[in-house]
């Protein structure tokens, strides 16, 4: 299977996985991608009839496709039209102190999925995971875990609503008893298929599969969903994820659990340019919410890739080539007025408007996302660390 | 691995696993075994030191002989001498109702250890084990726990000194960390290596060993041990868990933890012969702690082989094999009175005891047995199953 893999990327093809996310052709194709992992496109019919059934816009990062692929998630709508409920369930594996913008990206999307639809939310921070692929030490992992939870919690969750918990102080008891069930179904022959797994590898991968899987089923969280075994689960998460899940789907029916349905999203570029994910080995490689204001404009005058001209008359010309520009990227993503994207791709894309000038504007808006974030944070106590944590009931999650 | 075995098995060499125990000679050859695990014989040197050390006769178990072979007893009893503490852990899969004699020996050398030494005991039911390679469901698996924790409890272990869990209940936090732990320093190869897995095995076997590893460190068990990182563990089972323990006494210098140390048994034979362990798919192959009286004195007389001539004539002239006589071998599991198993010996051997009167004494001997568990069960009440598994501090279990 790696070597499958490594085939794959000599033929200019792309690797992604929830450990590596490239392309040699320095682009993913995201449609090979859909058909490769075979999920579904999320089409706008489907967006569509997320503005009808909520009566309000869909997100910023619906209407721009960083949310782009789905399993099922026409049958979460169903089940929401029907007046049934759902929940929801994301995570991060905790491998560094700081979150990058990246990593913001489907903690925002989850936000308004959790607002929107008024659902419970659990949030699984895999300091298991990082453990055992970082060689972190338990301690180390733990103390991320923690730190990863307060940039979390300053996204706005609802504390009502939402229960995030690490899996070295939560797997046991109704969790653990699923991930046996789960790891009853799954062969080492099929995990080197989904993961590229080699015998070489140290059984802790071959074991951590299911410790992703079992928040899929509500009857991991007997202290929320108690009874409702039914209970359909919707999970939003980066693409890079989707193996995890597949395997979950696959497990699922002969468990006589339902299918977690999904909602996927593109890679957040890295500032150099749209190969992959940002990479937390290179500090210039991403904007990080800890970064200063100067820290955001030297990042972005320095690094960020232009899709401009290499010369005035040549841009005035050509106009930007936006299908490898960073800053009109990371605007899409950041910067909530359509009427404003469209004219800046418009003067851009024509030569109009120069990267100085769109540049200048990502740094505003950035600026504002980075600082908001910080204030948020600055605001997230130990004890609302310990709130979100505690294994309680949420009597009014589903109100 | 398993191919290995198979050539192994078809030169008439043995096969002891945790899983199997089978020879094409009929018989076992501890000494080849010892040899191939790489434990050590207990030697009559180190019983000796036993019985000064203790200031008692050494167990009859270990008089004759049936804990055999041993890693590092040694160094427990000079840590013992030293005036330090150490504490035991023993286990069993739950995977049937009703025990039977060969269950009993590891518990009854377990009490004796526990008595003597006055030390405190973890017991591991290891339920998800038997739900993995049983297939049976959780809740049966959990069930099977909770009844074998009752004739565990019949054999007399102290309460302020004793913990038994199960692995459903109990895996998570310190317990879990130990376990991903120990899952970092083995490869696949490894157990491959160890236990003969191979790829079409479910990943849920791959992830079981730390499970079964780690109740060997007393970090697993914060509740009794905390701050006592540097406890030593002694570990009495039959010699088919060894390859559990040479996994878990490779990995634990590179976790700067203490090796367990190991006193192990040979395994107590069928009723129709030394082939290995008792079958529990066969009742008529073992001595059940459910049988009645008349249960016991018909498959004593039924099926229990006789190494008795066969005719009257041939008998008195050749005398008995008691190599191959199961009565005498059970009776020298359960007759406590030296001098009585020597002159059964001594007249069967020559001829003078028939095997009827032999397996009169053993019926008497093992109705006994079976009656005291018989009572002894009867009176464990489920509050005792509760108190001997809440996970509790245990103030005065050095004492």
């Amino acid at each position: 299977m790696e070597n499958n893999a490594k085939q794959e990327e000599e033929k200019g093809e792309v690797v992604v996985n929830p450990w590596e996310v490239s392309s040699t052709t320095g682009k993913i194709d995201y449609d090979k991608l859909i058909d490769k992992f075979g999920c579904q496109r999320l089409e706008e019919t489907l967006i569509q009839r997320v503005e009808r059934l909520t009566s309000q816009p869909p997100h910023v990062f619906l209407r721009r496709g960083v949310f782009f692929a789905h399993r099922d998630f026409n049958e979460i709508l169903d089940a929401y039209e029907r007046g049934e409920k759902f929940y929801l369930y994301t995570g991060r594996g905790p491998s560094s102190e700081a979150l990058h913008l990246g990593h913001l990206v489907p903690f925002m999307f989850t936000k308004y999925l959790q607002d929107t639809f008024k659902v419970p939310l659990v949030i699984q921070l895999t300091d298991d995971e990082k453990c055992i692929w970082k060689n972190l030490s338990v301690e180390e992992s733990q103390r991320l875990a923690r730190e990863n939870a307060k940039d979390i919690i300053a996204c706005g969750f609802d504390i009502t609503r939402t229960f995030i918990f690490s899996d070295f102080d939560f797997v046991g008891g109704a969790f653990y008893k699923n991930m046996v069930k789960v790891a009853k179904c799954v062969t080492v022959n099929k995990v080197v298929g989904i993961f590229g797994f080699t015998n070489e590898d140290i059984i802790a991968k071959i074991s951590f599969p299911p410790v992703q899987a079992v928040p899929s089923f509500p009857s991991s969280f007997p202290h929320l969903f108690s009874g409702r075994d039914n209970l359909r689960c919707l999970i939003p998460c980066a693409i890079d994820q989707d193996p995890y899940f597949r395997m979950t789907r696959d497990v699922a029916p002969r468990l006589g659990y339902q299918k977690p349905a999904l909602i996927e999203s593109a890679f957040f570029p890295a500032l150099q340019g749209e190969t992959g994910k940002m990479s937390a080995s290179d500090p210039n490689s991403a904007i990080y919410v800890t970064d200063s204001g100067k820290d955001i404009k030297n990042k972005v005058n320095k690094y960020a890739f232009s899709g401009g001209q290499d010369s005035i008359e040549n841009h005035r010309k050509y106009g930007a080539n936006l299908e490898v520009d960073i800053p009109v990227k990371y605007l899409s993503f950041f910067l909530e007025d359509d009427a404003e994207v469209e004219h800046i791709k418009k003067e851009y894309g024509a030569g109009r408007m120069l990267t100085g000038e769109v540049k200048k504007r990502l740094i505003e808006v950035l600026t504002e996302v980075v600082e908001r974030h910080r204030r948020a944070r600055a605001a997230v106590t130990e004890e609302m660390v310990d709130a979100f944590m505690a294994v309680r009931p949420m009597p009014n999650m589903f109100n």
